[in-house]
């Protein structure tokens, strides 16, 4: 109890931004407001608020139906608001801002996430510890996907310059490629789920599952806040449907708004879009690290990056052919390069157990450099379109 | 005695498969069963035995010869079978089949061998411990030999676009290059020996020397099965006469062969013959994870990679002088992509010294991922015969 | 005292080369000796000692500034002399042998100068052990700055191919991009500094500071060296001018002196000039091997690589805009595939906290085969003019 009121003032509240829910729904509807920039800045600090109220009753309600069903909702839906986010973006043909919003997530959570938490961690304590085993078995997982990731892409490379009677490039290939990996990545998955809810449920006990800050609400929990059944579905269930309406917005305003503010389509994916859908986990994780519950606070980092790359990217990938435009798993160079580079500073950074505020530092140094390239960057993804007739990419 | 007898079941041996011996050399010989793609899949099965006949009939002579010399010849004739396999192969000018299977050994080994080996060990132990220092130094062997085989390429990618006057791209610079490439291996090679056999050898007594399953020798001689020299020459002379016989046969018939089953010049090079030749090596170490001998397993998974990237590939280039067509040490794209991809995530498995089931299933989904790369791959490799007359490489 | 006697022989004394000073300034001055291919030896030769006496100085005058600035001026002057040469290359437009120079201090320093470190180490000690933290935390820093020199050339590659009207490569934006960069590097590069010198100083107490080889002056100061303020400024004063003197005859014959012995010039400065400035880095870290200190061995080569990429590649940038050459942060692909290569073998070799013999062959093996690389590599590094230009480059 004690422990939760010294530190609820370290948690940022972020319920005041519910606000803007309320302000982006009089900016969409009354016609006199109708400005696409002021209505995708508003959505997109809409979101954030929102998301965290469906991590928090994705949680509670996992509590009510036992560790292993728990488990599996809290790893299912962990990342549920990027991936309404990404859904509404595919349903409008934005297949750049989709994968660019995929590796924001994978990067944001690994350099972003995991940055500050070290280094708001190490402001306080000079030489945090973690559990090695969890943090290596997380950075190996992220190092598949990462490979998996980039195979697409040197398919499309490779393959583009060998005539097609030869059986050089096609769009039907490169999306049989993608398919197949997509099934490897969700079969993948689940064994990973099978590894930490039954197999080796003893290694992430008292910790958190992939990528759902569960912790949390037990410390909340504590401090009175238990959720009946009732209340967890009806919370899960409303927030949800702000979170699609907001998105529907967000979503139909970017192009607008991207023209207006100077971004590309590749910036605000990898940069806004991720850093509002994971607002929920920056929070979490910051605030773990502040309690020298680095367990956690890797775990919500970690665990997020590889939920997204293993199930939410496959996943986008199967959705998308309902709404007729199917997408491949094919991202840019700069993308792939991005997933790697922060793969290998991460790995590094767990790979002894323990850490200090300079490697946050250093993991929101190669962030930013990373920020810095895709500022600059012209957009190269080829239109989905282009892609299905088979024009010749352009990168 | 106990435990040879209850685990012997678990160990396939693989001897009928000899029988396919006898029906490769009638499909060749007789006129009216002529068939190339029944043929060389039958070659295929029957290299598979033979190739463990090699093996045991080097461990078995390699104990006559004493500790020193018998580890040489146990670490020099490991992968013989491969050897001539690929010896056949660039004497038909299959180069890009041969630097297929020269890939395809170093990723099957290190992924799929050690992955089902880890997988097959996990199931029966919840965590299994290896010697963080062995592996780590093979693992950094193979960390170098990938940067050697990617360096040729990146000189051909580079010097390509200047022109030949300005001191671009020739064939001879590239043959030049690889042979100096080849000869540091070789003699990286040589310092590896030295290491483990003379000044490091305690770190290796007890375990597989580079790719020899010794122990594996061992434990049956305990069950008594020990051969004189004389029986253990003949085998040897015996099967490596009939793996030369087997593997003309296959290399006459891959090219029919594999037009029929529709498999490319380099996924029958990267899968198919890479899975045929080290399937000895498959079984050994597999074993091995079984009985929790995870050093074994490990020793004979990477210490077989490592040999033929640093001894049995600087070697068919040397051979290949004799055949009249040079052979470069230049990989095609994916090539090195494959054999990168698999270091970064073998070394995270292998640095912290232990190991689970999970990490059996991550090595084969990068097999898998790799697998299907290859397998949608067109033939990019320009053919050894462009190469020599300067024809502009195509990719 | 004992100690320093019987190691001294095995320290070898540079100074005899002072020598070459006088003959470098007779080839340059006396009109009948002129030849440049002699002068370009001479000078390289003459810098060495000069190196080491600034590099000695350098320490003397930190310890006189007390522990704070002292260790701040030992890390921001450890490479002064490379940082000198580099000045006069830029000041003739040699920015392909400028960073040429600083891709080839870093792995230079890396691979030569560890390697041989831990050969020689290795060669007299079975296993050596050295501090994982301190070793990891170098590597990781180097992982960032390889990230950062690699971001500029997927930048160019990848807009390249877009028009110049959609936001596509120009060399104003590569320009502005690489000034972003080297900010947080410079940044990166004083939140180190605070790391080292005061928050966590007690980590590098008894240790080398970043680059500086502090230590061996030290040992020899423990022998009666003891240097006065007023003697430690004139020396660093005289050695700094001579060297500036020897740099201006160095870049001035290089053109004439490498069409002569046929080097290019990526060639000459990743391994000509590299060597030479790092000569007294060179000397100290295989001296402290040799002593079984691997933390000052491995402080040495791993600080200075990470001041060359942090501090001393930044630095460079910003002065050429005072020579109106504007140079960026572009390296090509063989820098950059060289420098990357170097950190994951490094890295390896770090992980574990214990080296033998054996990681100093595999550490010299993988620079004899980037320096094969860069022999036959031609000259692609687009000209300073043609950049400015906005000429499409050639690779």
């Amino acid at each position: 109890m004690a422990e939760t009121k010294s530190t609820s003032w370290l948690k940022p509240s972020l319920d005041w931004l519910l606000i803007f829910v309320l302000i982006a729904i009089a900016l969409r509807f009354i016609p006199s407001l109708d400005n696409p920039t002021a209505l995708f800045i508003v959505s997109c600090l809409a979101i954030i608020p929102l998301a965290g109220w469906m991590g928090k009753a994705t949680e509670h309600l996992a509590e009510h139906l036992g560790q292993g069903i728990g488990g599996l909702l809290n790893a299912t839906f962990g990342n549920a608001a990027e991936l309404i986010i990404a859904l509404f973006a595919l349903s409008k043909g934005l297949e750049g801002v989709v994968k660019a919003s995929i590796t924001g997530s994978i990067i944001g959570n690994m350099l972003l996430v995991l940055g500050l938490s070290l280094l708001a961690g190490g402001a306080k304590f000079k030489t945090q510890n973690f559990d090695r085993t969890a943090a290596s078995t997380s950075a190996t997982a992220l190092t598949l996907a990462a490979i998996a990731l980039l195979i697409p892409t040197v398919f499309h490379e490779v393959a583009a310059v060998v005539p097609v009677a030869q059986g050089g490039w096609t769009p039907e290939k490169e999306q049989t490629l993608s398919l197949a990996i997509a099934i490897v990545l969700l079969i993948t998955y689940a064994f990973t789920l099978y590894f930490s809810l039954v197999t080796h449920k003893d290694l992430f006990i008292g910790e958190a599952r992939m990528g759902a800050p569960q912790e949390v609400g037990h410390e909340e929990e504590a401090a009175g806040e238990h959720w009946s059944k009732k209340r967890a579905l009806i919370t899960l269930l409303f927030a949800t449907a702000l979170v699609a309406l907001i998105s529907e917005f967000l979503v139909g305003a970017v192009e607008a708004a991207r023209g207006a503010l100077g971004f590309t389509e590749v910036f605000v994916g990898v940069i806004v879009v991720a850093i509002i859908g994971n607002a929920a986990e920056h929070s979490s994780a910051i605030l773990m690290a502040m309690r020298n519950k680095m367990d956690l606070s890797l775990g919500i980092a970690l665990g997020s990056s590889l939920q997204i790359a293993l199930f939410v990217a496959p996943l986008l990938l199967f959705a998308s052919y309902f709404f007729g435009k199917p997408m491949n798993l094919e991202f840019t160079i700069p993308e792939v390069v991005a997933v790697i580079a922060s793969i290998l500073i991460v790995q590094q950074i767990c790979s002894d157990g323990e850490s200090n505020w300079m490697e946050g530092v250093q993991l929101l140094s190669v962030y930013g450099i990373l920020g810095i390239l895709f500022y600059f960057l012209p957009d190269v993804h080829p239109a989905a379109t282009d892609v299905m007739n088979g024009t010749a990419p352009q990168h």
